[in-house]
Parts: C-alpha cells; structure tokens; sequence
C-alpha cells in the first residue's frame, strides 16, 4: 500500500516542481516581509572577462566564468544570532554522500561557530521528500574521519540528532522552528 | 605649506591607489586568517542569459545583466555580532552626497537592526585621504529627511558622530577598533 509512505503535509503542501533553493529563498521573503529575520541567499561569483556598455542601454557582459564561492549559500540575521547554512539535496534513499559538500564550505562553517554564529545543513532526501535541519557536530564528524571512514552519513543518524522540518503552506519551509530548537540545544550545551 | 594636511598613516601606510574596497576585502582575508572574524564582501548579482558549456573546459558565461543588489556590500560575524555595512568613497571635500546611497541598501540596513545586527558605512572622503565609521543613525536622519532637508551629510557631522579610522600596516583598515567602539555605544544606549 504505497500511499502510506506520503505524508500528509508531502501531499498538501509539499514540492511542486520547485528547487529546495526556490522554496528557501521564498521563505526568506517571507520571514523578511513580516521582520522575522533578514536572510539573503549569496549570488554566484563570477569572473568577469569582457563587458559591453552599449549607448542607451544596460551594460552587457559578455564574457565571465564562475568561480569557486568561499562560503556557504545562506546568510543573515535572526533575533540578534547570526545565522550561515548550506541547502542541499540528494537522491540517494539510505545516506546522504560527503561529496556534496566542498572542503571551503566546511571551513566557512568552522571559523563562523568560533565566531558564535549558528550554522547547519538544510537537507532534503528528494525520494522521501524528507527535510532535515542537520546540525554541524553530525557533518563535521563524518567529514574530518572521511579520509578513514565512510563517505556518507547514514540516513538513520540525520534522522536521529536533525531537527525534521514539515513543509507547511507559508512559509513553505518554516526552518526558523528548528533553528530555534537548534539555538536552545547550543544554549544548553553552553550552560551545562 | 601644503605638507602638513598629509598625517603621517597617510605617508606610511596610506591608499597606494588601491580601491576602498581591495583595502577592506584584504583586511578581512587579515581578520580572517587570524580567526578574528569572518566578513566578506558579497558577489555582484547578475542576471545570466547564455551560458556555454564547453567539452573539456570550464562554463562561458556569454550573456549576462547586473542586477541591483538588495542588501549591502559586506556581511559576517565577529565575536557573536552579525555585522553589515557599505564601504563608500566621496571626491566631495566638505559633505558626503545621499546619492551615494541606494534606498534598498537603508532599508536593508534598518531591517538588520530591527534584529539586532550592527550596521555602518566605512566612508572614505578620497581628496583627504580620511576614513570614518559612520553610524546609522546619523545615516538616516539625513536621509529620511532628504525630501525636506539636504541631498548630503556634512562632514563636520560625520566628524563628530562618527568613529575614525586610521590607516594602519597589518590591516590595512582596521575597522573592527571602531566597530569595538559602536557596540560599546550601542550597549551603552541600551542599558541607560
Ligand atoms: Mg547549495
Ligand atoms: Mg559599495
């Protein structure tokens, strides 16, 4: 009986053909538009080589080649925490594979948490159409052992120590929930 | 006795005919290789039409548009404080023109506060080679004022209000003294 395995937020609000990128940046228009918090997914960085300024007219690139980003997607400002997080997805059913991430990423995420910013992951099992906000102490463990260990982090173990996320109708993805079941795990952590 | 307006940083250590922005953008690669914090300026948003996707070799972007950008030009974090700003460069002698600004960039800047993030204009007055961290505050009175008032912030008010910045060797700008001394300000408003 496959009907089982769709929830009911999966099958009322759930993706319709939009990227995890889309429905993050819509939510950010969203928690922007109310004052909620002020988070901005980074453009692309190019390269750029040649550019025409045409008379009357906009200015035209012609020529730009991308260029590695060194930092992550997502920036910003919630309730006075600086929040930096990556989106990703895969299409992999059991774990989620390293390779998706890039060694700069990593090292942007370390050096923000000793500045006391709060980061993470915003995953999405497409499959599953399941979404995880994966705390940095799961990534950064199967990335710094990878070299010995494995290559991906098992599904079971995002599900375990994640905050899950449920789609919901506005915002699509109401992720600020889980930062704030994030922030008070990190508050309390502090305070033990 | 024209030598005497040259301060001795200026002599020394003084803009050897990089922009304002090289000079932040190196010292924040400074700031961050020394994990004192982790700013960056943000890539220029473009609008991409054409792409080609060459075998063997690197994407060529082959038609492209900026686009206006819809936050300031640097953001990050330093010591728990989300930090947001503009970098701006006057050939004006005695005021800073408002039309330096952009009505999103204010807008962007007052959301940021309203969740508690730091913001200021590093403003360069090019002619005397002089730096100043500028508060918002003074920002926008002037500029909500503008349809009323004057078009620019004389520079003896940014004088007064603002914290100055003086040319150094290892960063070059080193900025975060002054913001030390905002959110000592700011704290200080707000405990009164
Ligand atoms: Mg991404
Ligand atoms: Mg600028």
């Amino acid at each position: 009986f496959k009907a089982k395995h769709k929830s009911p937020s999966r099958i009322v609000y759930g993706n319709r053909g939009m990227t995890l990128e889309q429905e993050i940046n819509d939510s950010n228009q969203y928690y922007l538009e109310r004052e909620i918090a002020v988070i901005h997914k980074k453009p692309i960085p190019i390269q750029i080589v040649d550019v025409d300024y045409p008379k009357r007219s906009a200015a035209v690139i012609k020529k730009a080649y991308f260029k590695t980003p060194s930092t992550t997607d997502y920036n910003g400002i919630y309730r006075g925490y600086y929040l930096d997080f990556e989106a990703k997805e895969t299409k992999n059913k059991t774990a989620f594979p390293l390779s998706n991430f890039h060694d700069h990423q990593i090292k942007h995420m370390k050096a923000c948490e000793k500045q006391h910013g709060i980061c993470f992951t915003i995953v999405r099992f497409v499959s599953q159409d399941e979404l995880y906000l994966m705390p940095t102490s799961l990534l950064f463990n199967y990335w710094d052992n990878q070299a010995h260990g494995r290559k991906s982090i098992p599904k079971k173990e995002i599900e375990d120590v994640s905050f899950k996320i449920e789609y919901s109708l506005q915002p699509r993805i109401p992720y600020l929930k889980a930062v704030d079941l994030l922030i008070n795990q990190i508050e309390g952590d502090n305070n033990e």
